[in-house]
């Protein structure tokens, strides 16, 4: 089984608007919702793969119900969501019809009582000792510790289970700090971790501060991985079109999904590299396109990445 | 008692953030939540009046459970809300705070089944009986019949009970020739049922389509009013800065309950305008300031109005 850590759940609900107006009033076309959060999203591609798959983190509120709710309609995904008094937050994508483009508004999320986290920690720290994988994605809800990710990760190792961190900012920094298996940041997140925006020095920097491999997203050119095997950058063979939502998440399924497999690191981002560039050209934001990803985990370009 | 139909309750739902930029990620500020529909706006103002009211409508799916929820605490309101299956709406108002602007999304609504528009039949036909009057608002949710508030107005009639109808379109072109002893259009609505945009000749047109009364909003101008008794045009003593977000709910509110109360027609007119104007004064939208109220209902003017 390989676990999945969501502290910060939501409900992603899209809005299709023929064309948004600031200041105007839109009748909503259509209103679609799927249960979200980083780690939701990398349960669901997980499940899609074959991989048994277990979703915690928070949830609470009549939010929270609706996405429990959904989740269940994915009965590959073992919900072990923690109920919290407070209500799971919505994120809301206005999509417009007339661009493609997106406008999106992110809910700050609920407030976790120190019982809650206390009982969060108890259900985590029994999961973590079935699973053969952690990812920990997302951001924190208000009230859990900046720390949070570091106690964590420092569990995972005690219990020998490899763990991927997955987040920005504070939690960020705190967590690498203890040391987990993989962190996969985007170029902003890194660039805030190290103060540099030259990926290949910025990735090299934060594998210093504590993770035994830094995985870099570099959206449309692929994956930069700094490994304590060797250094590698992996490609798409070409530029897709399309929603990038959820490429990340699919990344990440990837890079877990070689690893329990034991697929050695060329293997892990061709994987990863694929699902990613299958997710976004599929139509549904954070779905990937599985012909699309047969196709391209034949044709990912893996190359050794040298450089200063 | 007073009885308010909203067919298309929804869930209001409001979001500050600093700044709205098309295609951008915004993080939410504050998030706040109300039930609402125009009946039941109107609903929680004829409660703060000191009315008995009962608010009848249909209310369905996760959403509708927060709606009844949040409508259990106004106490005073009666909630004989009819359940449907599908899920009931939120509307969203996404308020920039550099400059106070609003920017609305409206979802559809949820599809009421033929099964379930006969259980509200029926419901209704038993509340309106025991009403003294009758507000009929907002728009249809999808399998309503379009004649839907025709209906609606000849069971009032037939009862002897007034029914005031607050809609636009096709629901009121064929909701009006019920004649109803009341409709409430603003400028909009009016240009559009009668293809004039010129207030009294419109208005007087409006009133030959079937209605006993029309009184037509004019926005911070007040309202004017073709009656059998006269024709009268109210305003406030002078321009309310503020959001008019309920303005027109509050204008229902105040001439439902001057009309049981025995008033005429300036002394509703007066509770109207000093209502509606208060509405806009008020720091939450869709809430009246009592003070503004009470000294406005003493300052608003109502002249006889004459013209072509």
């Amino acid at each position: 089984m390989i676990l999945t850590v969501t502290l910060n759940t939501a409900l992603d609900v899209t809005y299709r608007v023929p064309r948004l107006l600031p200041h105007a009033s839109h009748r909503v076309a259509a209103v679609a919702e799927r249960p979200g959060g980083k780690g939701i999203n990398v349960a669901r591609v997980l499940a899609a793969l074959g991989h048994e798959v277990t979703a915690t983190g928070f949830a609470g509120g009549p939010v929270g119900t609706v996405v429990r709710e959904l989740l269940a309609r994915t009965p590959q995904v073992v919900d072990a969501l923690v109920p919290c008094a407070d209500g799971s937050r919505r994120t809301l994508a206005v999509v417009d019809d007339s661009s493609g483009d997106t406008t999106q508004f992110n809910e700050p999320g609920p407030l976790i009582t120190p019982a809650e986290w206390s009982r969060f920690l108890a259900q985590y720290g029994e999961l973590v000792r079935g699973a053969r994988a952690v990812a920990l994605c997302g951001s924190l809800p208000p009230g859990v510790p900046v720390g949070a990710y570091a106690v964590l990760v420092r569990a995972a190792r005690a219990a020998g289970v490899p763990v991927l961190l997955d987040t920005g900012g504070e939690a960020l920094r705190r967590g690498v700090a203890a040391r987990p298996e993989i962190i996969k940041p985007n170029a902003a997140e890194l660039a805030e971790l190290t103060g540099s925006r030259d990926p290949l020095p910025a990735t090299r920097d934060a594998r210093r501060r504590g993770a035994h491999a830094v995985v870099t997203s570099l959206g449309p050119d692929g994956l930069l991985a700094v490994t304590a095997e060797g250094t590698w950058q992996a490609a798409p063979p070409r530029a897709l079109a399309g929603n990038p939502t959820g490429a990340g998440d699919s990344a990440v399924a990837g890079l877990l999904s070689a690893l329990v497999e034991g697929a050695d690191w060329p293997d892990r981002l061709t994987r990863a590299v694929a699902l990613s560039a299958a997710t976004v050209a599929a139509p549904t934001a954070g779905e990937f396109d599985p012909a699309v990803y047969e196709e391209l985990r034949h044709a990912v370009s893996v190359r050794v990445a040298v450089g200063s």
